[in-house]
């Protein structure tokens, strides 16, 4: 019989397959006394050079299949195994108390990861879990286990497991793996991320899949609704065929869109751009056919690695973004580091609330040098594009003030020394923090344009941390305390002649659209998965007709109130 | 000849005295082998038994001078030297080690204290603190030192210290303490805080006093600009008495204003109400003239103990100061836990952003058996007074509909029970959260009143925590972005015929009194100290010039010109 198992909805798409059960072989680690010592160590390095050999061949796979940027958790890896402190200290214990291989690997891995897990440091957890992983890697080669690997698969599978660590999803070949489920994680989690970046259907937080899914059974996935069915019955493998069937056939209607300019249907164009982390999500920006890049965040370009990026390396990121866009614009934020993303190499103090702290252009104003090592890059790059440089976490006027005299100055000296900078830049700032939307009037004098950060604006003007479970209720994009905001911010743009982008996840929200589209935004810019359906979504919406309803939505009292009216007004979202 | 110490103003006033040195003594601690333990142990258990002995007597002190809820932080340093795993810990490492006491304690404290400081919850850090101040008592009688206490004195002093612990400010006999310096702290250290409660003048933060400073010699104090004088001239003793002669004069003229209502020069009434923290409060209440108590955060009732307060206890807290307060209007607020307050009783996760966590509201509507408690102890209070009820960190109306309609069924209750109920109380709703604010056209229609709490209405629409040094500069009262939001609350329950109060530090500013009284802000509700300035400064303000101003303030661009302008403009407040 067939069992129907509920989870979390993590990326969209069916599948339909056989289970791939990647369970974490049961490592039984026992203490025995040896009496060679040299041997257990020689023993021990053979399994640490296969480990090696294993990550290396996933690396390179990676690099060509996903892109330099992605490698840098296998070379992560590659250092632990490299570690001294590790590995001379598995050795010594090997010879000074006699012990096998395992049990002083075990031991000496489990110390590293206790006190890495103690720290209060995400990126120091997440050393640990670095720790964890390659741990098990070298482990199953002295235990004679095999490790499950989706590195070699040779037929369409779906993929069981009770999380996906970054290795095994960096090893997935999207050719076989036609989907997956967990049993941990939620819709942010790292396995959803990246199923929804690799446009493979996913449910996650299923809590005990690996339980009672076997081997090889037929599994279907339904991650429109977050649904998996075990051992499924005829009818309803039958039924998702043609589920499936009608998800490919929107699918190809949505690519003939690809070429085609955004237009309302009545004959508004409105810019759908993508958001990117990298230069590698270009690939995603292009087949989906954006207008533009809204947001291209520059984290990326600092982190995982040990010192910072130089200005060669990123001029040689934003030019190659730039080239590829062919004219088209690309925003490009500058480094929104702190809250919750820190660099190993940048010294920064702990903080109670970091969402409240010192971040963004607030550190990058503080560190004068990193930032304008960034801006150079930027500057030089400008000749190759269609360049918008935007600041992140704008307060007050005085922070873009001064962010844009320092932009200014560096362009100056660029010039002076006979350096070719685009005058055409715009310079523009992010709207997340609620005093910079109330604010917008007076911003509007200064800046090019505003990008309004809605997953930021919404968490402050609500008070509620998005990420904390307990208050995730309150992150309420529809309230209409946002969208007054919102509302405010295009208003206030307008009346002085400047575009306004959103960039957060609500531009690519069916249910936002309408109503954004409605108070004239001019920019939605979203992961590029999201671009195709928007596309088709405004093409069978009427600017005019919307903005009616503009006044009736800002008058509502709660979320689910405009939600309500969207969902019955606006006929073409619920097709 | 003299020296001038600059440091931070903490406690306005002028006091010039005779310096006390409340150093703490040089504990050299060394191991030494013994040869009888059972002499050891009893010589431990002699300077136990004495510090026990200091401590009741200056709990009694406290309990007489400033009222039960203050005691408990002795019933707490009590419990530790009552605590069998610390001092059978030590004896039995006296007997088996066979080691003097000193460093016995020494050993078993450090390691405590170790633990409890790497706990990251503030609650145990505090029990570090504790253990540290009554280890140091004890320790002091081992070793035949001086334990300097300011609960002595004969004479009046300047107290200068490094920092003043909890058992140091409680002692303090306010005949006697002028005034106190200390080397570390900030405006909201506790000392700092403690300074202002007690109304005396006090600077904090200047580095080295202790080093610099000698026992007995003469000290000027100026806390209102944060300067300490060390053996001042003639000079300066005669210009600071007369600085004193003036502040004793215009706190003369204050007094005058005890009695009289706050009215405008053009006849309009504002109420001048104070925040307070517990019953003990009151004192400074009525001795400043309060119209009312604008706030009264019950935090009180809930922290320091091991449970929650019954109803009863409750009831009888509310009760008194309602009475106390003879009719005049007293909000209190609804428990506001969670953020930076825990209660060790209640389990509360650790989260990553606590002030955009799982706090006041949100916990009381997912803990309703704590939250019905607390209200059906406030309707049984309400008929002894003139009771306002207040709800915290309101969001959206559904939160305030949720709780209003759980007041509304327990009030039933009671009534139904034959018990008596208030049918006058009030219910209103804090505005902290940018999105109450941008929405109070609409909460008006179901609240009787709104409380604007600035010091976290400005926290998150700047983005900017406060306690973090950081971004502590992003905390801009002034700033216009703060002011159209409060703007937006007055104007919006103006046009329902709603009454607006503030209960955040801004509303006893003298910058921020003319703005909020142009905006027709119905009642300023501050520490008590600031009333009485208060009622002068609004005394000499015409609310119609005031209001004149309102617009070209929230046309200004950033908090320096709001301030200047307001400088320049209302001439009350340079004098």
């Amino acid at each position: 019989m067939s069992q129907k198992i509920m989870g979390v909805k993590a990326s969209t798409g069916i599948a339909i397959g056989k289970v791939f059960l990647l369970a974490n072989p049961e490592l039984e680690i026992k203490m025995t006394p040896i009496e060679e010592p040299l041997a257990e160590i020689k023993r021990f390095q053979v399994a640490l050079e296969k480990a090696k050999a294993d990550l290396q061949g996933i690396a390179q796979h990676v690099e060509a299949e996903m892109g330099p940027d992605k490698v840098d958790i296998f070379k992560a890896h590659l250092l632990v195994l490299e570690d001294p402190e590790l590995v001379d200290s598995v050795q010594s214990k090997i010879e000074q108390e006699r012990v096998n291989a395992e049990s002083a690997l075990n031991e000496v891995a489990s110390g590293f990861i206790l006190v890495f897990e103690q720290m209060d440091n995400e990126y120091m957890k997440e050393r640990a879990a670095d720790i964890r992983d390659v741990t098990k890697r070298v482990m199953s080669y002295l235990l004679g286990v095999e490790f499950a690997t989706p590195a070699n698969l040779t037929e369409e599978v779906i993929i069981v497991a009770e999380d996906l660590t970054p290795s095994d999803t960096a090893q997935l070949d999207r050719r076989y793996v036609k989907g997956f489920v967990t049993d941990i994680g939620g819709r942010t989690s790292h396995s959803a991320i990246m199923a929804r970046s690799l446009e493979i259907p996913a449910v996650v937080g299923t809590r005990d899949i690996t339980r009672v899914a076997r081997s090889s059974s037929t599994i279907i996935l339904d991650g429109h609704e977050g649904i998996v069915i075990l051992d499924p019955s005829e009818e309803e493998i039958a039924a998702y065929q043609r589920k499936k069937a009608d998800d490919d056939a929107q699918k190809a209607e949505l690519v003939k869109l690809v070429q085609q300019k955004t237009v309302t249907s009545d004959d508004h164009h409105v810019e759908l751009a993508a958001n990117i982390g990298s230069p590698q999500d270009l690939v995603g920006v292009l087949t989906n056919g954006a207008e533009g890049v809204g947001l291209f965040r520059t984290e990326f370009l600092y982190m995982g690695r040990d010192q910072f990026p130089t200005e060669e390396e990123q001029f040689q990121a934003y030019k190659q973004v730039l080239e590829q866009m062919e004219g088209k614009p690309v925003v490009i934020r500058t480094l929104d580091i702190g809250g919750d993303k820190h660099l190993s190499y940048l010294d920064m103090p702990e903080e109670l609330n970091p969402f409240l702290g010192f971040r963004a252009i607030r550190l990058c104003l503080d560190n004068q040098d990193l930032f304008r090592t960034q801006l150079r890059a930027l500057l030089l790059a400008s000749v190759f594009g269609n360049l918008k440089i935007m600041f992140p976490m704008i307060a007050t006027l005085e922070e873009f003030q001064q962010a844009k005299a320092i932009l200014v100055e560096e362009k100056k000296g660029l010039q002076e020394s006979g350096v070719a900078v685009s005058e055409q830049i715009e310079v523009g700032i992010m709207i997340e923090i609620p005093a910079a939307a109330m604010m917008a009037d007076q911003l509007a004098d200064e800046v090019d344009f505003f990008s309004i950060g809605t997953n930021d604006l919404i968490q402050y003007t609500m008070a509620a941390d998005r990420m904390n479970e307990r208050v995730a209720y309150l992150y309420q994009p529809y309230h209409p305390a946002v969208l007054r905001m919102i509302h405010l911010v295009i208003k206030a743009a307008h009346a002085k002649g400047k575009w306004v982008g959103m960039c957060g996840e609500m531009a690519g929200d069916p249910i936002a659209i309408p109503i954004l589209l409605g108070m004239g935004l001019d920019e939605f810019s979203m992961s590029a998965a999201s671009i195709l359906p928007a596309r088709k979504l405004l093409g069978r919406m009427s600017r005019e007709e919307a903005a009616k309803h503009t006044n009736t939505v800002l008058t509502m009292s709660s979320s689910k109130q405009v939600e309500e009216f969207v969902r019955r007004t606006f006929e073409p979202i619920n097709n």
